[in-house]
């Protein structure tokens, strides 16, 4: 399973060389992600509040060619890995048929008292494993 | 006629108190006025490639409650103001029934050529009298 | 008195059309507000860790002159009113000699209990008070 | 050599689990390498403003320990890689020995007339050259 999230780029995107500033991506790739938990009925507000932590500790971006202000784009997210206490979300922006963009973010569970990485609690593992490659069946992945 | 504009609040809005940063409230007007300005056919990206500025003179913003982290929000859009060189655009933030704060804009065209103001092209003006109260009909409000 | 805080506009804060998106302003004028409280003992995080909030109520500015990528820009800070539950903090943003735009942000003490408007305390009236006009030895101005 | 730069972790910076939203330091880092490129004589917006674009074609990031509201923090830049077209800026996140996070970023120069990737001119590998590491003497490093 692929999720789809659209947005508009817009003019505080952008910069003075009329095209998305690079650290940009990463916000809209982390609205896309908030987006596809809170559909599962995982809101990352309620987890922040409830004191599960899911930090990101790595993060990376390929840019293909340029997003330019007002055009629309589609992110698609899939999970590239389900590991044990970690997971990498990868995020593709597309324009129509063209790739504009690559993005991938890394996180990490960490144990409420103990603020170490600890297994992923099962309930965040379920939400995740729908958008495993292929069989979308395993528990890692 | 009023303009609406959904969006959601991100944790790139919120700061460390849990609420949305003050400043972030105006770019998400500004994006609810790109909005409606490209559904009228009108993308602010072409009217700035083409050299048409129209920039912001004043800004201001009423904050009532908080907007909290995962909110779906509405802005409602208005022209509260249509002259001969400027314009204002009111904005009301809502989530369901309750306005959360009040945020508005006022735009001045400038010449081209002399970058001073300068009365309002037909296209622009006949975009925003949609949006003026009551009558939407005349060419100033 | 008045407070000085120093910021070069950079490649995130213009737009396409080469000028600061007018919602970045508001971010500079607070980091030059965190910065004076910060040079006055007053860590804006320390306050928001230990539950006084300082929310702002209204937030408006003026923008006279474009700022541009770049350019070295001086926000000085004064005290336009110290009231009993709440205060007024004036931004006035220059280049050299020439005024760009003026901000304001309007902060309300909420009584950490019942989150409604209460008395400034007097370690937070202290702070303010050196940016009052004049004689700054009002407890109020 | 290496360049360092300074700067506070601002509340605009952090999201509500008080800690810096992982897409800012990415805009963190470009303020580094803006201000290393100004310090050189080489302001990015005239660069841009003369047609010479060196856009980034990946980035990332490697998050270690959380950057919190009010810290001060040090941008330690480095030339990683001085390329024939591209080159790869290093980033350290410091707070005093503390190192918070890494970042980088890969910059490719674009042939003014053809926007396809052109030999860097010498004006800009002049001055990245001082940061590449142990000797700084080599055109290419």
């Amino acid at each position: 399973m692929i999720h789809a999230y659209a947005f508009k780029v817009r003019l505080h995107d952008v910069d003075s060389a009329g095209v998305m500033f690079f650290a940009r991506l990463f916000s809209h790739a982390h609205d896309a992600y908030e987006d596809y938990m809170a559909k599962q009925g995982m809101e990352l507000g309620t987890l922040i509040e409830g004191g599960t932590r899911l930090p990101i500790v790595h993060a990376e971006a390929d840019y293909l060619h340029p997003l330019r202000h007002g055009e629309d784009m589609t992110v698609e997210l899939t999970v590239e890995r389900l590991g044990n206490t970690a997971f990498t979300i990868g995020y593709a922006f597309r324009n129509n048929d063209e790739i504009r963009a690559w993005a991938k973010t890394v996180h990490v569970f960490l144990d409420p008292s103990t603020q170490l990485p600890a297994p992923l609690p099962e309930a965040i593992r379920e939400r995740l494993t729908p958008l495993c490659p292929d069989t979308g069946e395993t528990a890692y992945c």
